[in-house]
């Protein structure tokens, strides 16, 4: 079994990779390569099974065939540029998330026989705001570039799905916390930072009212869902290739109380009440809730640990290597 | 008041430019000029003002500029691949029906002012089938390749107003009837030659039963949905530019009896029954009904006239132009 992670250097697309060299196989079959892509090599993985790291432009079709040999089973598809980025540059998100993913299904398509494709979107594809808890059969109606790059990008696989070119399992992703490292473009970045940072040591500002409601997911739980993505039979998916996974829908306050009882208060006072008006209209359009009943009951993706098991599993996994990274 | 029409020698693109043509201006402002472009040049127009005929590739961006000159203020986009030739070359489709679409949103983007865009979308990016009455909410999961490249365009569209590079109004047509011409490879193209050609003195094959329904609507009335939309105000659409236009859905026996009401015993027996599988599969998937309550009450698009109203209709605007073409 063939894999490539496409953006494969970005923060899930490491954390798939380690745990599929942890693994040595996929499902029932055994790796026998993997090759890693991203704007910059990604870094070096130790693993049972030959690992080729590439740099190259998602939206360049030749480099992203490059990354995509003979013999590929499964490719991962989580390259792309962010929601504040791409409402930045409208051009660039145009590019890396709908040319990219146009060459992602050219490259599929020379192969001899069709691969399963993982394909990441997003909450963001949707609206909604606060008040909503949107049906597995929402329409997506996007309020970002982002959102309306992605939900294109359902559209091209799952028609590429139905036509049998490749067999397209699409992710909507919630927003994904703890992320390690730096705040980043992401215009949900600080849904992390109110977490990562006090942990840190750190101030850091919240730009919503703690009443404010997110659709978040661990990155435990991420990577699970792209392994049941990655090998789950779509036979049952038809037509419909979208898959709004079983995140939790949770407040900044109530993130707040759990970062409190596991870290201690002194944690939660570094967290600044500061209102950004740009920040809140972009996250204020996207869905606060999802029933995710089609892929909780039939499709068995797992469920959301609680907000103290998240933020114990950030500092099991990533506060040590993110202190290390930043120079704290 | 400049107006380029890209599809411009197409059916409903020539049937817009003569009623441009007509009237000499568009609401209360004067035609200055009128561009036509399509694969080969449109026929000559009959016009108080100037009219350039062009000939290009939709996919061409310097050919798509250069049918949007500076101060044009409306641009409608009608050029397309057809459902079954896009299911026949899928590279095709996705050139003409979302690159072709790409290109017409850069070249708007060139402009000083944001243009007004009417863009035609379908039917067939739903799926439904024979039961359903789809609310103006209804979710986009189209079973068809046209489909998909329809509700893509629409998203980059939609996306597109929002950030006011363009002003765009995606009309989702139903199945036109009575197109003139010759058959095409439309997979509705049965819809209208069921009429058509019984009233042309020829026989002709019905692919599905006739208790199939159909969302349709006449020439006439898409025109007049163009000139609604090119001129409407869209400020009340917020996000949304998708309109369900007041189509209507009526079953293949009640067009023939219309057709026998207008023309007599002897043209429905003109009609062959004679089942088409792969027809069907693609038709059979789009929703036979919508409610088209936004478009109705609150947007003013007119509602359609009787199906015997239809046949008149084109036996008065396009049946004499039909024998003429076709040599009978």
């Amino acid at each position: 079994m063939q894999i490539t992670i496409l953006g494969g250097g970005g923060f899930l697309g490491r954390k798939l990779a380690q745990r599929l060299a942890r693994e040595g196989q996929l499902g029932d079959q055994a790796i026998t390569g993997l090759t890693l892509f991203d704007l910059n090599a990604p870094p070096p993985l130790d693993a049972p099974f030959p690992v080729r790291r590439l740099a190259g432009d998602i939206a360049d079709p030749a480099a992203v065939q490059a990354a995509v040999p003979a013999g590929t089973g499964v490719v991962v598809h989580l390259a792309a540029v962010v929601s504040a980025q791409a409402e930045a540059d409208f051009d660039l998100g145009l590019r890396v998330n709908l040319q990219g993913t146009l060459a992602v299904l050219q490259a599929c398509r020379a192969l001899a026989t069709p691969p399963r494709v993982v394909f990441t979107s997003s909450v963001a594809s949707f609206s909604g705001g606060q008040e909503a808890r949107l049906e597995d059969d929402a329409r997506q109606l996007p309020g970002n570039s982002y959102g309306a790059e992605k939900a294109m990008g359902e559209l091209l696989l799952q028609d590429a799905s139905r036509r049998g070119f490749v067999d397209a399992v699409n992710i909507r992703l919630p927003t994904v916390i703890i992320r390690p490292g730096r705040p980043n473009k992401a215009a949900s970045s600080f849904v992390s930072a109110i977490l990562r940072e006090p942990l840190l040591g750190l101030e850091t500002d919240l730009p919503v009212g703690e009443a404010f409601a997110v659709w978040i997911c661990s990155p435990r739980r991420a990577v699970d869902w792209f392994l049941h993505a990655m090998t789950m039979d779509t036979k049952g998916l038809g037509l419909d290739r979208g898959i709004n996974p079983p995140g939790r829908s949770a407040t900044v306050g109530k993130m707040l109380s759990a970062l409190e009882a596991v870290a201690g208060p002194e944690a939660r006072a570094r967290v600044r009440h500061a209102p950004d008006p740009a920040i809140e209209a972009i996250v204020g359009t996207w869905p606060a809730s999802f029933t995710a009943e089609r892929a909780r009951r039939l499709l068995g993706f797992s469920e959301q640990e609680s907000l103290e098991e998240i933020i114990e599993a950030f500092i099991a996994d990533d506060l040590a290597a993110t202190r290390a990274e930043r120079g704290l």
